[in-house]
């Protein structure tokens, strides 16, 4: 376990609304890169017209996808901004709800909005740092440096 | 996409407890008007001992209702807190748990509180604001004022 | 519906990342009584490689037991800490995605971390404290002082 404790005087917090069309994942890093987010907490809810969900294979070391190609409420999106190599880098999983009420989810890969998918954004001043984990191959979280 | 950056000197921060029998959306939305709470992130979980969840149709335009009448856990409440014509809206998701584990989930339209549910509102410090969307005939959020 | 109001001037977050073989409970745990945290909101997502839940049955006043003994990625695990006769509790819900991306969830009893779950604890200027209800033998929230 590595902890870091950040005491936040002034905190920052986005409000992101995606529209019909966008893919969640490029959109999210796009308003991380314009509005310089490096750490941060992202929560979400909305709708998707389609989706791709990924599963992590420990024994085969790469995620599994499982695209589903129907309307689904985004029941919740929930995840981090880090930088790896200095760039951000979105970490979000998802559930998902389909017409019947089931719910579905797995390692956010795609999702295209439809009609919206509203998020809030709470930045943290640390940098959180990914590298690749020879075990898993993963990106994980390595370094927690106070800004 | 379109995006609000909001610098929080002071977060206002509400812990809201609802108790056995009460119904989720119409406690929410009454904590709001009295504590004047007009744009905020909510999270909560809890149980229900029946709920409504829906799910959009884009092709009708309108919500399916998916009644659960039993007993569930609430895995996670997500969603914001808006206002539309003067007034706060509740967008508010669920993933719901059965007795033999299985996940449901979609839009909170009713959702009947036992034994508890404790919800986090965090207040953000620009008003959302909806409108009906032609096209879905939704209320999506259109204007985000920094306040 | 008991509702608590909290401005906070210095927000206090802290970044928890546990890793392979942790017990995310016990781990939680043990890092609010390490950094003295005894009422906070914890969001957090990574994977199990195996878990416990629990779904409350209001009839016999218990909780039946899910174990789950396989690799399952965490859609979610929201919850808060609070006191109950001056030591912290944990009450965390989590929905977890399968293999084949079907949702499973409830009260988390046990989860072992593979290979990381990444949480953000934000701590909240009020102190929680349980009680025990006597209607459902449930740690219920029964009061909110002001820190």
């Amino acid at each position: 376990m590595r902890v870091r404790t950040i005491t936040e005087d002034r905190q920052k917090v986005h409000v992101v609304v995606l529209d019909k069309g966008e893919d969640a994942v490029a959109s999210i890093l796009k308003f991380a890169r314009d509005s310089d987010v490096r750490s941060a907490q992202v929560s979400a809810i909305g709708a998707f017209s389609e989706i791709v969900l990924g599963f992590f294979d420990p024994g085969r070391k790469r995620f599994v996808e499982i695209p589903i190609r129907e309307q689904v409420e985004v029941l919740t999106l929930t995840g981090n901004l880090a930088e790896q190599d200095g760039q951000p880098r979105l970490h979000a999983h998802v559930a998902v709800g389909k017409r019947d009420g089931s719910a579905h989810g797995g390692h956010l890969l795609r999702g295209i909005v439809f009609p919206t998918l509203e998020a809030v954004v709470i930045e943290v001043a640390a940098e959180l740092r990914r590298k690749s984990d020879p075990e898993t191959g993963l990106a994980l979280i390595e370094e927690i440096v106070r800004t």
